[in-house]
């Protein structure tokens, strides 16, 4: 099988999720990096384009420039991988999927609401493809987990708590000019939503992933710890989910001991689930009455879902390459799948597109309009 | 240093609560169990109090007849422990201390607001001690994270994660004639308060005692899983303490996959700690840029507060047992030096009294009226 | 149940395990200690047994001298707990038993193997109970590996893998006076085992308690890290059991990093269990093919062994002391069941007598002559 | 950076190695696949190396034939990676060498120890590039390690626990036709070593290159547990290390619970360090009468070594595959620096090369000669 032909926006010198999309791309050799435009500033972005051994003629400067050359060539990119901040993500797809590419967007899809619809509704009638790099999702035991609820494993889900602690905000290292931080904490280019927007919408979908709940409404408490900040690095979320379980979320870029602490818990009747993405090869599974058990990746008991996302055996760690990987490998096998008329096989189904990136913006919107509405009560203990 | 002289109400065949403070009682030598009145059922206490050793004269059918025999004696009886349902607490403690006893009461303090502001005012008035079993401020790493926070040593505190998980209510056991569930789920022996007034008040009590913070406001979410059952299981509540910091606590009673799983997080500006009664040996402490650290019961560099609370060197595992034999060491300290006329040593400070009980009723009251609040905005996030 | 009359010699101002063998004895309220002599200096242990509120009667300048008092009264003590420097156990026990009393002993039994000969066929003799103080078969789940190894969940034993290493010697603290390391360093006074005498004995005993292996032969290496040290202070032997099951047994004093890190895992052609002392609570067990499964102290599925032994429901940690207190109630049981003239029931059988105590010390001398045997072979891989 | 051109022997349709290798070549975009005889059925060889994408032309049979044609080729593949069982290690190397081409190659290096002593004395001659994949030195955190103790950050080493124990061979599989299984316990394809020659040898080079210590001498105990089975399935060895320094190494195939549970833990005088396998992104780190620390991956901190072998901020779980790309990375990078004439980079520093290689199989021959020597003494303890 011929690797697909990958184009790629932003992602350049200093970047730090354009190398991961490199990497992930290149794992399973199902994708080729053949053009770029790496950067805002087109020599740094062409220089970058070289020195990862792109054809000149394809290094481009601009992704407007790389849109209408690409256009016009019978090698052309396939797909491109978005890779530049939020605010930016709705007029580049947009020029894409306008010009024929299919296209992998950062999450969250879009800086705004309408931005949102508008890209969820372009995706849906031009039939490209969008998918969404909701990492956390391409874990093998991510769909376990999933897999595993679906059959009723754990019975009727109550109960869900998901938390995505981050430490490196902490102090205002966007006043110190760390790029990464600078553009997250712009509501211009990052959208309502600080921590919740830049990570909080990563544990919204893999609550709703894996415990395969709707959300039905939420009451939600923002703060900012660091001053100065003009957004929130600290968000508390309580969730109602139709049919009545519950949810807790938490998200902090302020959370000091924390490097990446993704953690899932979902409780049903008759059991529960857990995983931990800095322990991301094992799902802790209890059943009621039974015993802690640890379900390893690639054990040969495990699902169709999971073991299409494994390379090696148990005991072998895999991480967070390997579960992006899975997502370009996902994405390829329903790109080929869709060009030749049948149904994606495992790796390819249950991939995060649009409408998921779609659905993450509106929880964001509506986290941040709980927390300012006028009218949301806060008790007070009786004086005691 | 002889003992103190030790009356029980409840707590007899069958009961878990009584055994443990039998057990915390004896363990430092502090504490001589010398009267009880240990069941509803005079015949079944007295029967129980013989198999205790206890002299036959002081094995007492009701609790009225044990204060009225107890407080004519000698050697009567210094202090009580109230180990009886919730709604019992109240006019028991008043009875006792009324009769000049010194009292150790369960949590709840009690089964409703107007009673826990009753019996904390005439614990005030009388001088009489009134100690407050919230089991988990006995362990000495907790000690030590209040200390640690008191000092600054993760600088202004943020936010705070605590969570109380339990799994033995997941299914309608009290409707299979479990005595401990049965009262637990009747509002009337329980008050309105069910997993948040059970656990809850635990968690909420250990969350401002490491803090060091003072709520300021609530917002809550109940929501009651098992089929038939009168008061809540599961509890999310979002925390503003005053001066800005942020809480998130949970409780469940049906979380399956934890038997008690108590878990404390505390965040400040320039550092972490955490603390889970699983393992209640170690602290987890994390300076802002540094490494994530085990501090170890009985290290050489702790506080007086957490070398008083341990017996051992690191290494040697105290759990549950120890914790509960700090707080009846502590409370014996307390009485010790009131009689004394002298400041209690490190043992005797910092204890849990009636004000504490106060507080977690008054927080158990606003989390059930938060919940039941008719203007409670719940947003939906845009129909997508 | 009265409970029995407990004297103890050695263990007093500033010992550390005299301290635990008082806690362990109360907890449960099986015994009262009525008598003591505490100390080498006579003055300082009649001001210690003071302490401890002893009778003054009671409180004893010398071992001889209580031993000579205490037999003479009509409500003399029952047993005695022998808490000195090894090359004591030996006179001060043959002394206790010649007189009538029964004995608990610490480890190792004695000084020299000639000792533990004599020491356990007097024993024998006079049909006195000698309890040894292995304290980690006093732990619940250790019992309960006991069990499942015998009942055959793990198949037949292949390799036992244990260890015991510490950190409190890994500098010359003897050389700085520390008196616990002070004679734990004099070959006379301790015996010719450094480290796998003080320790390594007990990971021997561990080890064959729970696999019921018998040892048929070993070879060893010892070394001494700390100079100055006149002992080893770290163990390696290799170990071969009857029927040709093999194991691994590691001590050390100078493991920095552990603090008491008790490790014993077994490994049977259908399974393997898994325990740590620092995380007592829990075995681990996994079946051939299986998952790695938790099975936590105070589950309902646990043997009658494990479940005697258990004060709380999971989740509740118990700990060192607790264990401690299982075999003080396991001796009282054992005493009480002789005088009986009845079986004991679980908590008093699989006990650690004079017979493992003997054991141990055979090993120790077996370990150290082997380390110093002249014909010990060391291969040398050719020299590449 | 043009990609270098990677041939490959072995590693066809069902192989594990092979397919590790690939993956690992591709990650960082180092190396391109161009030749394979894969099998040896030359058809199914064939077929595999279509499968892959490669040119039919450069889809060899036998490896013979594809040195034959690729050293004519004016793009010739640069190296070859040998993934064929042990006993062809040599042949096949010697004939790449002969024809020009670099060398990575399986380990053991050899299956007999002639063997290894030719090899590494051709590759010394040739000047060839020969590394091997000794896997678990492609790990940053190892790296990080080996350079702390260098740094003399633990102080000098006192003794090394080492352990390598897997599970899959805890029944008679090879019996049952699994291939992998199949020649591991075949003396002749194997070499004399089961689990010390398959996964022992990968213990003893990681205590080697962590601690720097070269082994004096050794003394072994090689146990085999499944009825049928020619090789060992279980070594136990006690190491002695020149200068003084102790060690422990365990390896297994019959252990059940464990997956690939490589442990290494360094104690010193002043220190330790501790570093498992499946949880590869930490070391957990102890000074002297300090606190147990966890170094992450990652961290600032950390030194050149680790830093170079990195791709991923903390908390990003990386794991074997990133190791064994850190190998091949590491290759390409000596073979550049090689024909370049400088010095290699942080990555092409410290690579397992064909001296480890001879070193690795001449331990496994001491090791299997102690096992066998007819003056072994196994002491026992005194019949008691």
């Amino acid at each position: 099988m011929r690797p697909l032909r990958l184009g790629m926006v932003g992602g350049g010198q200093g970047a730090y999720i354009g190398n991961i999309h490199r990497l992930a791309a290149r794992l399973d050799g199902q994708w080729q990096l053949v053009a770029g435009a790496f950067d805002v500033d087109p020599e740094r972005g062409r220089a970058f384009a070289l020195s990862q051994g792109l054809d000149p003629a394809r290094s481009y400067g601009t992704w407007q420039e790389m849109i209408a050359a690409e256009a016009a060539r019978p090698d052309r990119m396939e797909a491109v991988a978005i890779c530049t901040p939020n605010f930016t993500h709705y007029p580049i797809a947009k020029a894409l999927i306008e010009a024929g590419f299919d296209v992998i967007c950062e999450k969250p899809l879009t800086a705004t609401l309408a931005d949102a619809v508008a890209l969820e509704q372009l995706a849906r009638d031009s039939g490209r493809f969008v998918g969404v790099t909701y990492t956390y999702s391409g874990y093998p035991m991510v769909h376990e987990a999933r897999v595993r609820v679906a059959a009723g494993e754990i019975g009727a889900v109550r109960t869900v708590q998901v938390e995505y602690p981050l430490e490196w905000m902490a102090t205002a290292i966007e006043q110190q000019g760390n790029a990464q931080a600078v553009w997250r904490t712009d509501p211009v280019k990052n959208g309502r939503g600080g921590s919740i927007g830049d990570i909080g919408t990563h544990a919204y979908h893999l609550a709703g992933f894996v415990s395969g709940l709707t959300l039905d409404s939420l009451t939600a408490d923002l703060a900012t710890f660091v001053s100065g900040r003009a957004l929130d690095d600290n968000a508390h979320v309580m969730l109602r989910y139709q049919g009545g379980a519950r949810g807790l979320l938490w998200s902090s870029q302020v959370a000091i001991g924390h490097s990446n602490g993704v953690r899932l818990r979902v409780f049903g009747g008759t059991g529960s689930l857990q995983w931990y993405q800095e322990q991301p090869n094992e799902l802790i599974l209890t059943p009621l009455e039974g015993r802690v058990q640890v379900v390893k990746r690639g054990a040969p008991d495990l699902s169709e879902d999971a073991q299409a996302r494994t390379r090696t055996p148990p005991g072998h760690p895999e991480g967070y390459l390997e579960a992006f990987a899975n997502l370009y490998a996902g994405f390829a096998e329903a790109i080929r799948a869709r060009a030749e008329g049948r149904e994606p096989d495992a790796i390819g189904r249950n991939l995060p597109t649009a409408w998921d990136g779609l659905k993450g913006v509106a929880f964001v919107e509506a986290v941040v309009d709980s927390a300012e509405a006028a009218d949301q009560p806060w008790l007070r203990p009786v004086a005691v």
